[in-house]
């Protein structure tokens, strides 16, 4: 029989926990929170001089995106999706924009966290305001070569208004793969997946077998679909919240649901926009969205996920939160609604840094996926001393603070119905147990890498020391 | 006679420095560098998986920038200006727009960190690649109400083809006032003044004694005007550099001069722009600038002033190195010239960190002090598959990157001859020695007072509430 050495029980206790011990990891996403978004709602939500929650995180660092083309020789792209993001978050690879977890050119699964984290013997849950099988909940548990192949009846030749957009054939169980995202999440090892989405569960299965849903019953999952489910949920169980039909409508909107519109230009302006007048949008406030009214927050998911994820658990979690609608909102030039749901994200971090408080050993990263098109422009010109109108080529919202002062917000990126996602690094942020394992710039993939060895759940990677 | 005991030497030895030593401050600006701006130099100087220098610098934190209306009662505002951040940067104190340390409605002139600096007997210089006349470098050691007032022909009535901008009659020496910028900069304690701006030092000074180069000639400066003369300066001088009579001239340009365009549309798109058909800008690579050729770099520039702060100094210095033209040629569509400037801050970086390495007494940082209209966007839209054309309203350039790929960068703040800032919180940068003296999180006033506790000078304005 072996005996440990005196000395070597002292160094076991000196050191901390040992290996077997839980180590949770908390990952917030905010769906397109670049610094312009988290300035816009801390102006709105705190006053100009005032900080979020997220402000207060002791470690900042930068996060470098990548994305590449879909072929082979994988040339870089500039500009990156949720898809192609998630997957770098959830596997530490680099793909191709639109793919879940899957390889760009090759279309080779990439195992995920959540995998890995199963396979360990970690429970791990996701929770979105988005639907469940949208691009970044779905990379940490899925993989498919197309975003939008969501349920069993989307997998093949996907159309918006008759327009192609893309097609799955070589994901469908009858080819050998593992079906839409739905049916996978369904069969995933997930201990919680909470979000929107309810309408990628009703499909038949690509067996015939029943629904997606009933496929989820017989894994084991608990199918909740009310807040008042959500707040009697028993931690023992596998949870499965389907809290809405696709994405959880956001908290806030334009006073009278309106969004950023074009300034309106006079007769003599549209001849040449250096003459005439150029009358921008009238100044509005945010209000309630009552869409939302019923629905469970972002915190009381993030709540109901932590009691469930840890416990009577001993040996740590992943839990991955996404605000998914900072981003949806600013592709709609809606600033209410991407304000309202930066202010959901930093209270599901307040959930998220009260269960580290009690459970010290929780490593909690906040970040962004990717930037978006939104900016914080001047109300009225830097030059409006010129005696010409001067105006965006865009549309602009004109938003009035509680504080007492009128913030203007751009979007031009494109004259579509969808604003267009940019390039730029993105925000990363991190709680004390962050502190020496983050360094202040990081590629997108570095943190996958960095809660795994945090965690300690793959072969060869280093336990937490 | 007084002993150091043993045990005290031992503590001395192993404390460092004592306080009478030097310590050294390089605040090194960024005009306009927010992350879009750093993340499109990056992709074109080093690629999408690279690393500028900046990205190794190991502490990252973000500003909050603070505007206010020029009123007593001080309304926030939420998109600044290089004046009005300058000011914060160089005193602690939050201002309106256009001002250059002096007080909003009130209109106090508040003491510099140079001010401060040469009152407790540290050198202190200022290098920038704008005319040293212009709002960053003025307002560390000038006060005065408009940032155009530059030199004595320019204190009153201030016009541009005849449209007035402002005026800055209660700054004349007349009105008791401390002159013109050019004025009071030579007259100033600055060791080292290095930049562009020479036409505003021709001029006769108010009290008609001679020009402003007279003026500082007369306080004791050596006047610089070629890159040999600077090549050759002694250390021990005073050095007036002024290489340019105004901005100096940039690095990179586009190919053939051009800029961001407007993508131009077919007769069909212009009754509705998603029907017809629309061209984006061709791709174009940049260019050496000719202009910037024989002009001394703005690292020459900073190793001249490093070695004349540094050379036979045991009290310390403050030394202010701005790239201004990131800035300035992203409000003239000019995506080229934002990233050779960029490249510039980071070989000036290089300087600064070598001395910092001989010297490790030397605090650096390297910030921006706003954020710009730039924006990373997809060379190609993200919605192609939608068969409408998709496309900026405003400007686009589309950049050949030496890896091979292309950059979309849009510029569509307004419709104007200048693009708007925007009011993103900015990135903060230290190096070794700011670990620990700058938090995740801080507001732009508070990098006047981690650079004033830091080099140990008096108390400034205390303003803060």
């Amino acid at each position: 029989m072996f005996r440990l050495k005196p000395i070597a029980l002292v160094l076991l206790l000196a050191c901390g926990s040992p290996a077997v011990n839980a180590a949770n990891v908390i990952l917030i996403i905010g769906d397109g929170m670049d610094d312009q978004q988290v300035t816009i709602a801390r102006n709105y939500l705190k006053g100009a001089q005032g900080r979020l929650l997220l402000d207060d995180m002791p470690l900042r660092s930068a996060v470098q995106i990548l994305t590449v083309e879909d072929t082979v020789d994988e040339r870089p792209i500039y500009v990156a999706d949720s898809a192609n993001t998630a997957t770098s978050l959830a596997t530490g690879a680099v793909t191709s924009r639109g793919r879940i977890s899957t390889s760009a050119g090759a279309d080779q699964d990439i195992p995920t966290i959540v995998e890995l984290a199963a396979a360990a013997g970690l429970r791990s849950g996701l929770v979105t305001t988005a639907s469940v099988t949208d691009a970044t909940p779905a990379a940490f548990a899925a993989h498919i070569s197309y975003r939008l192949c969501e349920n069993p009846a989307k997998m093949v030749d996907i159309t918006y208004r008759d327009i192609p957009l893309g097609s799955c054939d070589n994901d469908l169980q009858a080819a050998g793969g593992p079906g839409s995202i739905s049916e996978q999440l369904a069969a995933s090892p997930l201990n919680v997946l909470l979000g929107g989405g309810a309408k990628h569960f009703s499909p038949q299965t690509e067996d015939g077998s029943g629904s997606v849903l009933e496929a989820a019953r017989a894994n084991g999952f608990t199918v909740l679909n009310t807040r008042e489910e959500l707040e009697n949920a028993s931690p023992g169980d596998r949870l499965l919240g389907l809290f809405s039909p696709g994405t959880m409508p956001v908290r806030l909107r334009g006073e009278g649901q309106r969004t950023a519109q074009p300034p309106q230009s006079s007769v003599l302006n549209r001849l040449h926009h250096y003459l005439g007048e150029v009358t921008l949008p009238e100044p509005m406030t945010c209000e309630p969205n009552p869409d939302a009214r019923g629905l469970p927050s972002l915190k009381a998911m993030t709540d109901v996920a932590l009691a469930a994820l840890s416990g009577d658990n001993r040996r740590g979690f992943f839990l991955m939160i996404e605000s998914a609608s900072i981003d949806k909102q600013s592709h709609e030039r809606k600033p209410c609604g991407s304000i309202g749901e930066l202010q959901q994200l930093n209270e599901a971090l307040a959930s998220a840094l009260a269960f580290a408080n009690d459970h010290p050993e929780t490593l909690i990263l906040v970040t962004a996926d990717h930037s978006q098109a939104a900016q914080l422009v001047p109300n009225g010109s830097m030059f409006t001393s010129y005696t010409v109108p001067v105006f965006t080529p865009g549309m602009m919202a004109r938003i009035k603070t509680p504080e007492g002062g009128v913030m203007g917000i751009n979007y031009a990126t494109n004259s579509f119905a969808y604003e267009e996602h940019t390039g730029a690094s993105v925000p990363l942020y991190g709680n004390r147990v962050a502190q020496g394992r983050v360094p202040s710039f990081v590629q997108q993939r570095d943190i996958f890498t960095i809660v795994r060895d945090y965690l300690g759940v793959a072969p060869g990677s280093a336990l937490r020391d």
